[in-house]
């Protein structure tokens, strides 16, 4: 889609990471009136130049006078860089999207998935939160299905990606597993356990409730973006050994009886998803099939036979964690917020 | 365990698979009274040679007098092979354990995990059934869980390793795995998709409810280990890239209150689990720390939020898909079924 945007200066901070270098290829096709484009990272990775439309652009070190003259910032440098540099871009009017989880709770901050919940962005103060990536291709499953049929509860389980750890830990998934296949010992780095053909419970930290805090992310921002505070939802977050695209395994409650065939004449209307719902040919969404696209893969959509009176829907979907789940979806975002 | 069994002679039909290969190795420590052991196979495998005790054993071709004089047999060579040669050993004498799907709905054979119901032993025809292994190892779970509180409804989310679809499916995944590192390209055989470095859903055939034909097993299978005819169980089957370990994400309903703690004492106190569940450090259920050992890892415990009243769990298991999942169990009930 090639917009007309009024932006004209941009800036990515986190330029370096594995959502900032995705970040650099969609600008290629997205965004396309923005004349000039900034690269901001830590003082470790500038110097290094990364290619944009073309030419390679400097990665300049981010200080407080960076996104001065910026109309729109993107932020993917971890909640750190977000609590100290965001608010004061956004008071100085640059608009900023936020990938970090810092400010996705505030009440108000707008968390948006243009898809689900636009009409959040008419109310933001300059800056707006990118949800967390498992959450956003939730949310676009579950967003068109709770408008036309109010959801009660939701169980996921998520197969994520090595890329939600960054880009560091997608190298180490590569190494690691060339390592076990020739049989050779190696020492965990950036997952606390091993990552090559194995699969461990998400490696953020576990509160008193026992959830971790990835899965406490995909709980309260799937409320938030819903504009259903009150969702029963329970999620468990386990990474597997995949370069780039999360899978999610969801069982849904409605409160009323839906039939199948109307979750998937609803998922095949909605925009930015794909219905891979193939059972002769046995195919489903994959990550191998979900990386490198935008939209979010949804299929083995089937009546939950534990649930009574047709109210439950078992459905898979798989989507790049870099590009919808991040990258992609803070553009987008900047796409609805053309000035007026 | 060290058995003092009066089986004497024992056959392997289907030896030279990952099952068999399994149950040669149990072999060493398991059935320590049985003084023959015969290897049997197609006509394919049969020459080759296996080590068993120490010794090595040639694999000779499975034909209808192979299994005269064999006071058990294990069966794991596929449901066709079992469906031909099963009942005939059974009314021959021999005690029949089969690891094959053939039988295991058959009202009047027993299906059977030793630690929780060993007592639907008592009542056999010389033919019982080991269940399929993602069930065995939610059983493991569920059974001690069951007998303490009635469960109501279960929905399951699995993360299956490659040698549940044998040992040519181990070594696709290798081969493959090997290809992508190094940026060749490789044709699928024995899995339908790429198994590399993805995840997709379960190969077996789709039914038109929509579930496959391993969820149908894993929800009819646990309803009668558990004796439970009317357990609301729902399940998403999912092959991810590990060798040999099998996890499953369950939630779990109650018809009772029931506390995170309560449940982690039932399962410290059943036979057969080991509970891995530490918070601080992360460290929880993994096909890495769950393969090649005898025991069921369960752990990420925790009260399932979404749920009222205290009645919903959720937890994480891992198992050894060919040892507690396949060969281990059927020798188990073999070292229950001690003649008298």
């Amino acid at each position: 889609m090639v917009s007309t945007f009024m932006f004209k200066s941009l800036a990515v901070v986190g330029a370096t990471g594995a959502v900032g270098r995705e970040f650099a290829r969609l600008l290629e096709h997205h965004l396309v009136g923005v004349e000039r484009i900034r690269l901001l990272a830590s003082a470790r990775s500038a110097g290094t130049s990364l290619p944009v439309r073309g030419t390679a652009i400097t990665v300049e070190c981010l200080t407080h006078d960076s996104l001065t003259g910026a109309d729109l910032a993107f932020f993917s440098a971890g909640r750190d860089v977000s609590r100290e540099f965001a608010p004061p871009a956004a008071r100085a009017g640059t608009i900023v999207i936020d990938n970090s989880s810092a400010f996705r709770m505030e009440p108000d901050v707008p968390l948006v998935v243009p898809e689900v919940n636009p009409q959040d962005l008419d109310h933001h103060h300059g800056l707006i939160a990118n949800p967390n990536c498992s959450t956003i291709l939730l949310a676009m499953v579950l967003g068109p299905l709770h408008l036309a049929h109010p959801i009660r509860r939701v169980v996921v389980s998520t197969y994520q990606a090595a890329s939600g750890a960054g880009h560091s830990a997608m190298q180490e998934l590569q190494h690691q597993t060339g390592a076990v296949l020739a049989g050779r010992r190696f020492q965990p780095e950036v997952f606390p356990h091993p990552c090559a053909l194995n699969v461990f419970s998400h490696e953020s930290t576990i509160d008193e409730s026992g959830y971790n805090e990835e899965e406490r992310k995909i709980m309260a921002e799937t409320r938030k973006i819903l504009g259903h505070p009150n969702l029963a939802i329970s999620a468990t977050s386990v990474r597997v050994p995949v370069l780039r695209a999360h899978s999610e395994s969801v069982n849904i409650t409605f409160g009323e009886p839906v039939t199948e065939d109307e979750v998937r004449e609803i998922l095949r209307g909605s925009p930015g998803l794909r219905v891979v719902d193939d059972r002769p040919a046995n195919h489903f969404p994959m990550p191998s099939e979900a990386s490198g696209i935008d939209e979010v893969l949804v299929g083995r959509i089937r009546q939950d036979l534990s649930q009574a009176e047709g109210r439950g829907i078992e459905l898979f979907l798989s989507g790049d964690q870099l590009r919808k789940g991040a990258a992609l979806n803070a553009i987008q975002i900047a796409e609805r917020l053309q000035p007026s």
